[in-house]
This record gives structure tokens, sequence and C-alpha cells, in this order.
């Protein structure tokens, strides 16, 4: 399986991604599943893959446009005038992709179906998040969900919603992250460090940080060792529930 | 869906249930989950049921021995020699009742499938906590895995894996059980209130107590309303996450 999200907040977007690929329990792999776009000054674009790994392999080719010479290429995500048309561009290669493995050669016992999530700015235009569906189309970010994930959303969704702040800053919304894909990894072995982390500064129109976090990370140990401890304590604070009463 | 948990404490077993079931979002009626023999002096058996309503309600019809009179019911619960014994025979029917409805008449969308968790205890012999699958086969709790979720089991782990400990009297058990289902709750339309708790204390043979906790019950409501603060807190006291270092 695979985890990943994408958040945005006031300041601009955070976007983290786990690595473990798997077919069955027996064959697995570590893959980035995250894959950035930048033309400073003018677009930052990060795209987080969940699904079959040949068919968001083949989407981020296409969209790279790497059949082609290096000097041919003339991505369109690169020029495409809006966010949203970059969605409905991830939307449509995404579904041709599916569709022209799913309907011929050997059948297969696992579907070649993908979700992604993709965000990023545009200049003279807002930062904004896309949820693109495997049917090809999408739905937006907004203020009353102001995230995505994809993959294995469910052990990591309430302290996300509990905990979400939109005033939050990059660094406090890592954390959160980190709490929330530790939940996930601790009850899914098909997610697994090391975790992919991008930021973007609303208006900077650069990449912002980037950064992979590995089980050696001194915060991930941290704040890992240390939440089983404060979820007990949290536990503990809560009022008694009384029988007969 | 359902959401329904058996677990295992030193000082006896308690059970929880939801009552919520639905066909689609459209049809949504509430029954109970739980049911429960006693003998006294003699054994106390709780079965929880998640899955198709038909399968479940005609699997207690049958271990009820309903078709027949009162008078001529012997119902083999009552009289198996330990729960193992009663935990096959519950696989069996169970099994029967799914292979009646798969093969025959009109196909359905959905499945007829259904899981259960029996537990309880019998004179002389230890109390035990039995997961039963549609197959008819099943697993038993352990000191290593003390207690068993059955229907939307995600949202709810997490908290039950890390605060749960086995020398809990039934009070905080019951606590912890809101939190996890609450968590459900809010996380999944098809979980949802009035709850079910049976408690039983080991070495009693009698019934524990049993409660329908709705959404006024005084102390739901304190554990619900202060979880969300609680968890932020717990957010907040862990370690902070840097860049760059």
């Amino acid at each position: 399986m695979t985890y990943c999200v994408g958040l945005k907040l006031d300041k601009g977007l955070v976007f983290m991604s786990d690595t473990r690929t798997n077919a069955g329990v027996d064959n697995v792999s570590t893959f980035k599943k995250m894959h950035t776009w930048e033309v400073p000054g003018d677009r930052v674009i990060t795209l987080l893959t969940a699904g079959n790994l040949a068919t968001t392999q083949a989407v981020i080719s296409m969209l790279d446009e790497r059949s082609k010479a290096p000097e041919d290429r003339n991505p369109s995500v690169l020029e495409a005038p809006s966010m949203f048309r970059i969605a409905a561009i991830v939307g449509e290669v995404l579904k041709e992709v599916i569709q022209a493995n799913a309907n011929v050669g050997q059948k297969g016992d696992s579907s070649f179906s993908a979700t992604m999530i993709i965000g990023g700015q545009i200049k003279g235009m807002d930062p904004r998040i896309f949820l693109v569906y495997p049917e090809g189309n999408f739905i937006e970010a907004t203020d009353d969900t102001p995230f995505f994930q994809i993959g294995e959303t469910k052990y990591g969704k309430p302290i996300l919603v509990r905990a979400y702040d939109p005033g939050m800053g990059f660094e406090e919304a890592v954390k959160l992250l980190l709490v929330s894909f530790d939940s996930t990894v601790k009850s899914n072995l098909s997610v697994a460090l090391p975790f992919d982390v991008q930021t973007y500064e609303t208006g900077t129109l650069a990449a912002g940080r980037h950064v992979r976090i590995t089980e050696n990370n001194p915060h991930y140990k941290a704040i890992s060792d240390n939440w089983s401890d404060a979820l007990r304590e949290a536990f503990v604070s809560l009022p008694d529930f009384r029988f007969g009463d």
C-alpha cells in the first residue's frame, strides 16, 4: 500500500509520502512516490502517487515526456495556464494509462488503478491542491477540507482531523504529519519509512525544503517514542466512566 | 458497517458494540449486535456480530433454536462442554447460513458474509474469547493479542493498542473503548450510537453489567468532548520537529 498526505496551510503547502511498495508481503521495495516540477519564478508543482507502481511510474514518465530526447521535451505541466488545467492533464494521463493496461493481455490479480494528489502554485494565482481519481476526474481541497490523504488513510486520520490548524508553521505541520504517519506505520506493514517531505511557501514560486526522513532521524525518533506515552497520558486525563449513574 | 470489540482483562471480559446497520447511506436502522446467554453458576457467553444482518440474525435464531417451541429448546451453546466447542458451533452455523444464501436465488450486490466475536466462561475453565470467520474457522485471543475488533476496525485501533493494559478495571476499560468507538463514529457514518456494553467478571458465572450508552450519557459526552483537546495537548507536548539538523 502507500500513505501520502497533501496539506494546505495559510503559509503554503506541505506534502509527505512513504516509500514502501509491495506485491504481497514477500516482495517489498522502496520507491519514491513524490515528484516535483519547478520553474523558478513561474511555478512549482508536486505530485504524490498511490496505487499500481507501473501505472504511477508511467504517468510520471508521460507527464515528463521522457519518450522524447531531453531537448525536445516540453512537458505540458510546465506550460499549462492553471493548476486546474494541470489536474485535468494528470487525470487524462492517469485514465489513459489505466485503460491501456486494463483491457488487454493477461489478467493480473491486482488492479492497475492509482490515485494522485497534485498541488502547487503558478505565478499570479493562489496555491491549490487536487485529489485525482483513477477515473480522471478530481476534487480540490478547500477551507472545509484542507488536506487530502491517499493510500492507507484510516489509521492516521483522527489525529490529522483533530490537531490540524491552518495557522501552523511548516515544522509544526511536519510534526503533525509524522504523528499521522507513525500511527499508520505501526498498524500497516505496507506503509514504511523513509518518508519524503516537500514544503512550498506561498508566493516564493520556488520549491521549499525537501527532506528524506529515515528511521534514524532524531526528530522522528523522539516524536515516535513519545507519542505512545503522550496518548496514554491524554487518555488518563479524560473524565472517568462510571457505571450506574 | 459496524464496530464491535471484545477485550480480555485480568479481571474478566468486556464487550462493546454499536447499533447501526445500513444498506447504503439512505437506509439506516438500529439493531442490537450483542447477544448474551447465561446459565447462572454454569456459564455466561456473549456474542458480537458484524456483517449481513439477515445472516447474523439467522445465526442467533439457530443458536437459540427459535424454530422449536420454547419448552423443547435445548441450545447447544448452553450444553457444549467448552468455549472451544462453542466457537466451533458458532462457526458451523455461520458457515451454513452464508452458504445457504450464497448460491441460490437472485444475486444481490452485497455479500452475505459476517464475522463474529464470541467469549465467555464455563464452570471449571478459564474465560476465553474467539474471533469466528465467515469460513467457520476461528482464532483465540491470547496475552499477545488480548482483544478482537470486527467491522470498521482501523480508526479505533491506535488508541486500543497503546492504552490497553490487562490490569485495567472494568470502568477504565469501558472508558478506553468509548474513546476507540468515539474515534470511529467521528470518521465513519456507518458506525453510530447507542453502544451496548457487557462486562463479565471472571469466576462469577453470572452476567456482569449491561449498559446501553446513548448520546446523552454524561460520561460519554465528557469523554468525547474532552478527547479532542486531550489529543491536541498530547500533540503539543511532543518534541518539536526541526528542518536541517
